[in-house]
């Protein structure tokens, strides 16, 4: 019988998720890579540009500005089927260019042989 | 053993999302409702709109313009997790307001005992 958000998986990926989200603010570079798939099929579109692979994710971390990551978030919102898939969604608010833009953010998590890791994810800003 | 991009799985949700572009650009928002989760956990991040459930969603296709929905695709990539789970992502470029404009877009599909249903997309433009 498959089960949708069961209470345990829920608790568990919101734990996750919330260490993910302390590392982007802190410019937590390992932990974020560590949290992600470490395969040329993980796929990240971030507010400005798309990014194939796991190479492509980690040169992008290596060369972003690591200011004004703070962002407030809402919405948070941890959806899982069965024990292995999650889909993580939220809304922010955050600085861009000295402007207080929203924005939003999915990602898939999926429970793999080496644990539950981030294969896809998109973030982007709603239009001003 | 987990099997990653079984190329039977990956030609069958290939298809399924070409039957769903095919209805996005032809607004046949019976097709489109049909290929979502009728469920209050399914959720669509719009290029400019949040939906969360499917009565929010069926809401906002019932509204929308139903000109210029024609775009160009590219980088249609399908990546699938066993029998039950698949990321589909792609690039598009559409007129916006006038404008040519590049975005993106995600979904992820589950095989629920219903078929195969998109459960949470994410669509969105680059900036300028």
């Amino acid at each position: 019988m498959p089960q949708l958000n069961d209470p345990a998986i829920v608790a568990e990926l919101t734990a996750l998720y919330l260490t993910y989200e302390k590392a982007l603010v802190e410019n937590d570079i390992a932990t974020l890579d560590a949290l992600f798939w470490d395969s040329p099929e993980v796929l990240r579109f971030g507010a400005t540009e798309n990014l194939y692979g796991m190479e492509a994710i980690r040169g992008f971390r290596q060369g972003r500005p690591t200011k004004n990551l703070v962002r407030e978030i809402s919405n948070l919102k941890v959806v899982t089927f069965d024990a292995d898939t999650a889909i993580v969604t939220l809304e922010f608010q955050r600085l861009a260019d000295g402007r207080l833009r929203s924005g939003r953010q999915s990602q898939v998590w999926r429970k793999l042989p080496e644990g539950w890791k981030i294969v896809s994810a998109h973030v982007s800003l709603l239009p001003e």
